[in-house]
């Protein structure tokens, strides 16, 4: 697959994510935020383009390119964390679906050969898009020195991750080879198939968020609230007609509630369905 | 500027003219048409990252790189015609963005260089598009030797478009090198800037409705339809509140009436605001 047919793909997952309603608590086609708007999530998407295509040239490490990406919407005058999980996820599978073998496996390469470099460059990029995701306690970046402690434990990116697995739903992915994702991508086939795109990635969204426990929700909110949103998502799947969803939409932009760990999770999957050939 | 950056500003200008809300009688935020929906709109905008690149690095003649286009978006099984006036407008200027000089002056520079290859190739895009344009009654693609009786005259892309300038807001354009667009360039800017992105893309939409007659309507239910349709947008910019404008968009959407070569202009004219640094 060319790299501008990987990036396009790359970019249309985080635009179909971010279109498809209601995606409860989350920015979509039909609200904003107050500070930050469905026009800078778009300008951010966008602006990742070149990044996935040099990532499936096979241009630039894994680390750098993330970097990257955050570099890259900050240069529309972003300044709030729009894409970072669904960067985290997607620039190794574009690395990846840049080479010729299979996707999974050419993945699961991609993380392993990861490096120590990586993942200083992720910490910056972390840090450069003010990111809300639990930090690994030992290498927190309100220590002065994280970047000496980090190169001297020579830990990969790989590595760091798997630290963050048991309470990081990205991080969770990167421990295992995107098991989760790649179920999902199948999911998410199937639900378009059925429902038409917006409600089968709507669909696949609440199925996704009632299964595990956002873990956005869990560092803001504290875990018996992200497992209370689980339980209304499971409510509002079985409701052939949505309006629940709508419901806990309204309840959870109310309190400022965002489940944005299982959207990053959602892109991550519509990017790998498509490079699967996805009809919508 | 660089390439990557003149196609994300066309890309995003085409995005955020789809996006805004309400647009009456066209493809918005908040409505889908029966036939093609907003993620076929996205996946069109996202498909011509490549052909406003290569337009911007000086690759490619203007009628080929529009054909391009056309070609790029059916690779996503786009069948309907999504973005044909939007291309036929921007392709031009990204090649002039491309360029060192002054925008406005490469740009006519740009349309005086056309070619009657171009004329050609932009008839075959025209053509494959299913674009619903008023033709130019000497050239028509109902006679099998177009290609011929075109060749044969001469005409350049910019001289065909003259032919059409009467009756047709995107040749209009190519016939005073975008007079129009470059001052819908500024109020656009000036209206993002007083009422927000949505609004101020919005109202700029509702004053080139309400100042001239959209040619789309035109061309499908007559001069008489076309006025009254600019008479109703004017009374809605006068309404603060825009419930007017929503009025009005679901009296066009009944009725299957869209003011798709006004959404051509904005599009444009959104372009050249981002290429001149527009803040949202």
């Amino acid at each position: 697959m060319s790299p501008d047919r990987v990036a396009q793909c790359a970019v249309l997952a985080m635009l179909f994510e971010l279109s498809s309603s209601p995606k409860p608590g989350n920015v979509d086609r039909c609200h904003d935020f107050s500070d930050i708007g469905f026009h800078h999530f778009l300008a951010s998407a966008v602006s990742a383009y070149p990044v996935f295509c040099k990532a499936a040239q096979g241009k630039g490490s894994t680390g750098s390119l993330i970097r990257e990406g955050v570099l890259a919407w900050q240069t529309w005058n972003l300044s709030s964390n729009t894409h970072f999980g669904s960067l985290v996820l997607m620039v190794p599978i574009a690395i990846a679906a840049g080479r010729p073998g299979e996707l999974q496996a050419e993945l699961a390469d991609v993380l392993e050969k990861t490096t120590v470099i990586d993942a200083i460059d992720f910490y910056y990029a972390f840090d450069q898009a003010k990111a809300r995701v639990a930090e690994v306690d030992s290498f927190s970046l309100n220590d002065k020195n994280w970047q000496n402690a980090l190169h001297d434990s020579g830990k990969t990116l790989q590595e760091l991750m798997r630290l963050s697995s048991e309470h990081d739903i990205v991080a969770r992915e990167w421990s295992t080879n995107y098991e989760r994702s790649f179920l999902l991508a199948k999911r998410i086939a199937e639900k378009i198939d059925r429902w038409g795109l917006n409600d089968g990635v709507v669909r696949t969204f609440l199925e996704a968020l009632a299964q595990v426990p956002d873990s956005l929700i869990c560092a803001k909110f504290g875990k018996e609230k992200a497992h209370q949103v689980s339980e209304r998502a499971g409510e509002a799947l079985l409701d052939a007609t949505l309006s629940k969803a709508h419901e806990l939409d309204r309840e959870l932009l109310a309190q400022d509630i965002n489940p944005g760990s299982t959207a990053d999770l959602i892109a991550a999957s519509l990017f790998i369905s498509l490079l699967r050939g996805l009809r919508f």
